[in-house]
């Protein structure tokens, strides 16, 4: 672990006695790559890169745009160009002139008029996400499954650490199985490049492939199709009525990230005198009795030590960031926008950067993964009513309290006494229905595993993902019953979905390759999912849930429009329940159609409930 | 259950057809039974009880007194007369005139001048209270142990449920034990007369030894002394240093208190159709999700069956218990006000009360019992930081989850996890230093017995409750390590304190009485305490604390005068710890002297840390 970490050390101290005067100059890299006429936001700071490209002198002749200010850094390898961009300025191809002494550089950038497509549409509660690994998913193409120039070439889908060839075209080819089974928004765990080698200096294993280690912001992961592939996918996902959902991170890179390894300067990273880890804990943040040294390690601590810790508070790397994120949107047309690791990034920049999001697509929603293990903490990542000194502009973020109760349930004793609890508590947020809920994803226990293979707990969990408030999410191959523990490695919970590779001798995306078992499970996400999406009262209705009594938890989604009861028997024994005690809810209502099974409930005074079992009714007068 | 209730229903019902202006009147009760002059509130609304009273027609003619207006409700017996009290009043008895035809009847009713003894003079963190159930803790008058005309006539110190003969004179004679061990607040469960009787319609034991079930608001009862031994004792705590906390109860009476005997009007109690007992439950006060049938049930549910449950939205019933609060301050001189069952109350009702009880005494403290479990409900009943639609005005509160964070963290893994966890979320309180502390009390498992009765735990927790934030309160008897689980009735935890009745075999008042081991506690509680009481910065100085690790949770309090260091490990092994982590501290400070041992420390850039231990340093430089 330190030895990478000095490795970077001497990097930057590297930087400070060259004199790269001397030296021609060439420009390599220009971030972003490009950027649009006609946004709102009239600012963005180009950087330029390449061997002494910080020592040339930079002149823009460009109606509309204006070079503001070059800003050299520590490493005479950079420029940062302060551009604006006049309302009126037209698409075409800006030059930027570089020349120092008799040399002189023309880099061309282009400035794109915007296309009209969807994009930032946002997702809500009528959605319902998808989240994949595509590397996992489904392999479309396997002419892009390695590559020889890459730093790790590797491809074997026998070994957990190694890329399986899984990509966009691939999913695309499943976009209308998603379709069918009630999906309305895809999430993919990130498609930026993650150029990292298979092992770390030493010899340990550092997979790369569930891609939180970006090596290029501006670069989509060629095993994976590519830009071209992903802007292909969200069309082809759009076109199907299906969303996108873009994974982001923030708060590190891989380091083996292009700019990690010449760093513009030394405090473009958290860096500390040793290697610090995070203490992966939420306390010192929201503490008023907190230290600043525990503040400290868990916001400026490396996630890992072989993902450098980005400095938020350096304006250069949040301008980098704010950027790529707008660049994100606007090039691939996404409509939502997931947080990696939020609870470890400098909050006020989180705030900038929402903000700025939010100013170019308004309807885009922001989702961040804050993993916490109370609603005291994840108030605080998100719009929230408690007076905390630093107030969050993020809308909506994972719900990790109510996901841990739901699962926690389940798995100890089969109620939903923590799952009220943690509802109950919603009293904190300024709007619990933005939340993204959950039961599992790819860095946890699979579902099915963590509630014992019980398919009557699966049904019950799921039933309550899909109808309590929140924009409820589920992890790929969950809907086919794919189940383990974390344990040996993380990839046991990210393992290929059967049939997405040509020559599965199984293909569950066919209700022929699934079990009797798997279509159950299949069928019944389907009928509740395709339920959902047409019917209000859960999309935006308002939640009422009554004080769980004798193993009975019910409540209610309601609106103008409707009324859903789901009745939840999490005891062994199958229960006559009267209604009066809902008469608040169930008045004027005298009948139900079950969703589940469609039969029809020709009285509900008494409902029949089977024992743990989740029963969904619609009401009817 | 339901006979019990169905008895106050005829009650009720019964008071609707009586023509009593037929018959002649009688004036039995006056409450308050006086009141002062230069009270800063200057309205006192009185209740005038008799055969009829409600049927007289009222005149006062005294100077500076008006009688504003007379109220009469569904019961005739009952006048509410609505005085205000000039300034210039002078002290004196006012003479109620009632007339009803020819009939004329005089109440003199005393406006007494206020005394200048010390009265509300508060707790805070530089107090440490000492809960005492009056009825076990020591007998010094066996003169007053049972009355044959009071419901319960039976004393019997075998038998659980029985009065026992513990009283006031006999606490008296105990203030100098108290005083020794570092006490400064005494603590008595409700002192208010409990004429209930032994068992209930049905014979199920009913005690009432424990106090929250009163019957006449305005007398203390006869077996612990009455109101002049009340006095008395809180004089002689006052002489010698010591401040004394009521135990208020708003939220219910006992079944034969006098009003519940003859009911003022059908709205005195919450009444339900059926029997409804609470739910016992925190969620629906909170939760924006709720129903208002749990809300309600919450709220108004009774308690239990023989503890009627006051209606506090009746103005007649929110202004008897808020003018009863300040008569007792007044009357006895107490300094801080627990109330009972806080989050059963309505709390628009609790707002108003703790706003005239502050009124008049500002520096008083008031701190509720809200058992809850979690920081958010915890916060509701407190000046908080969270924007719910009703805002507390209570100061303070019994920290719960505190309690429940300590206890369970020794119980469980002996670990200080729990504890750092609930303190990290302080920031929803305004502030939370005003919250009284807690290890156990008369209604759970005693302390000792819940940690296994493990003395090198017992130690450990102690030291938390006096050196974390908060006022710390202990129950009586934990200094002399008494133990039990409430199992198989609350009065296993109840029992007498060996020493306080004549004749006892054993005296732990005094350390020839006590074993060893009882000595080895006592005396750690006393230096301690000792210790507490002279060190500002464990009175207002802040709380640091920092991230537990490998089992040890070190925290500080520290102000302008010092620096209190504890460092708890809470391993099985003696640990070397190096300080440099908590230099934000420790700088300026080279040694120190260790609290509990007396020993010097020559440095403290290593600690000694035995095994299961908590390790109090005084910083010095």
């Amino acid at each position: 672990m330190k030895k990478n970490l000095l490795f970077l050390l001497l990097l930057t101290a590297a930087l400070l006695p060259v004199d790269a005067a001397a030296q021609s100059a060439l420009i390599q890299r220009v971030n972003p790559t490009n950027w649009w006429v006609g946004m709102k936001r009239p600012n963005v700071q180009v950087l330029v890169y390449g061997p002494g490209a910080g020592t040339l002198a930079y002149t823009i002749t460009y109606p509309g745009v204006k070079l503001v200010k070059t800003s050299t850094v520590e490493n005479p390898n950079y420029a940062f160009l302060d551009l604006t961009i006049a309302p009126t300025a037209k698409p075409g191809k800006v030059q930027i002139v570089g020349k120092k002494g008799g040399q002189t550089l023309t880099q061309a950038w282009e400035l794109k008029a915007r296309d009209n497509g969807p994009k930032g549409q946002g997702v809500t509660q009528a959605d319902f996400i998808y989240l994949a690994m595509p590397d996992r998913f489904a392999n479309g193409d396997p002419s892009n499954d390695k590559f020889a120039d890459m730093l790790d070439p590797n491809h074997d889908r026998a070994n957990p650490f190694f890329r399986h060839g899984g990509d966009l075209a691939g999913a695309a080819q499943r976009i209308n199985y998603l379709k069918d089974l009630g999906i309305t928004a895809v999430w993919f765990t990130p498609v930026v490049e993650n150029n990292q080698p298979l092992t770390d200096e030493n010899n340990t294993m550092r997979a790369s492939y569930h891609g939180y280690g970006f090596t290029d912001h501006y670069t989509v992961d060629r095993r994976l199709g590519g830009n071209a592939a992903y802007k292909a996918y969200v069309q082809q996902a759009h076109a199907a009525g299906l969303k996108v959902v873009q994974d982001a991170v923030y708060n590190h890179v891989g380091n083996t990230h292009w700019f990690i390894k010449d760093l513009p300067m030394k405090s473009w990273l958290n860096q500390w005198p040793t290697y610090t880890n995070t203490s992966y804990r939420q306390q010192p943040i929201t503490d008023p009795h907190a230290s600043q040294i525990d503040r400290k390690v868990t916001l400026d601590g490396w996630f890992v030590p072989f993902l450098p810790d980005l400095n938020q508070r350096n304006p250069y790397v949040a301008n980098f960031l704010i950027q790529h994120a707008i660049w994100s949107v606007e090039t691939f047309g996404v409509d939502a926008w997931r947080i990696d690791t939020y609870m470890y990034n400098d909050q006020p920049f989180m705030n900038r950067c929402n903000a700025a999001l939010l100013t170019e697509y308004p309807r885009i929603h922001i989702f961040g993964e804050s993993s916490v293990t109370n609603v005291v903490d994840q108030a605080y990542y998100v719009k929230n009513n408690i007076n905390f000194a630093f107030k969050s502009n993020q809308p909506g973020g994972l719900d990790f309290v109510l996901e841990g109760a739901m699962v926690d349930g389940l798995k100890h004793d089969g109620s939903a006494q923590r799952m009220y609890e943690a509802l109950a508590q919603d009293a904190v947020y300024q709007d619990p229905t933005k939340f993204v809920t959950f039961l599992d994803n790819h860095d946890h226990n699979r579902y099915l595993s963590e509630i014992g293979d019980d398919l009557g707990k699966y049904k019950m969990g799921l039933t309550w993902l899909l109808t309590t408030r929140g924009i409820p999410s589920m992890y790929y191959g969950t809907e086919i019953l794919m189940k383990n523990f974390k344990d040996p490695t993380d990839a046991e919970v990210r393992k290929d979905f059967p049939g997405g590779w040509p020559g599965d001798k199984e293909d569950k995306f066919t209700p022929a390759g699934r079990t009797a078992r798997e279509n159950e499970a299949f069928d019944f996400v389907r009928t509740l999912a395709t339920y959902r999406r047409t019917h209000p009262a859960l999309h935006s209705g308002r939640l009422m849930q009554y004080l769980p009594q004798d193993g009975i938890y019910v409540y209610f989604r309601y609106d103008a429009t409707g009324t859903v009861m789901v009745a939840s028997n999490t005891t062994d024994k199958a229960v006559a329940l009267p209604t009066a005690r809902y008469s608040e809810r169930t008045t004027g209502f005298t009948k139900a159609r079950n969703v589940l099974t469609g039969e029809n409930v020709a009285s509900i005074a008494t409902l029949q409930l089977p024992a743990k079992t989740a029963v969904v009714l619609e009401l009817q007068k």
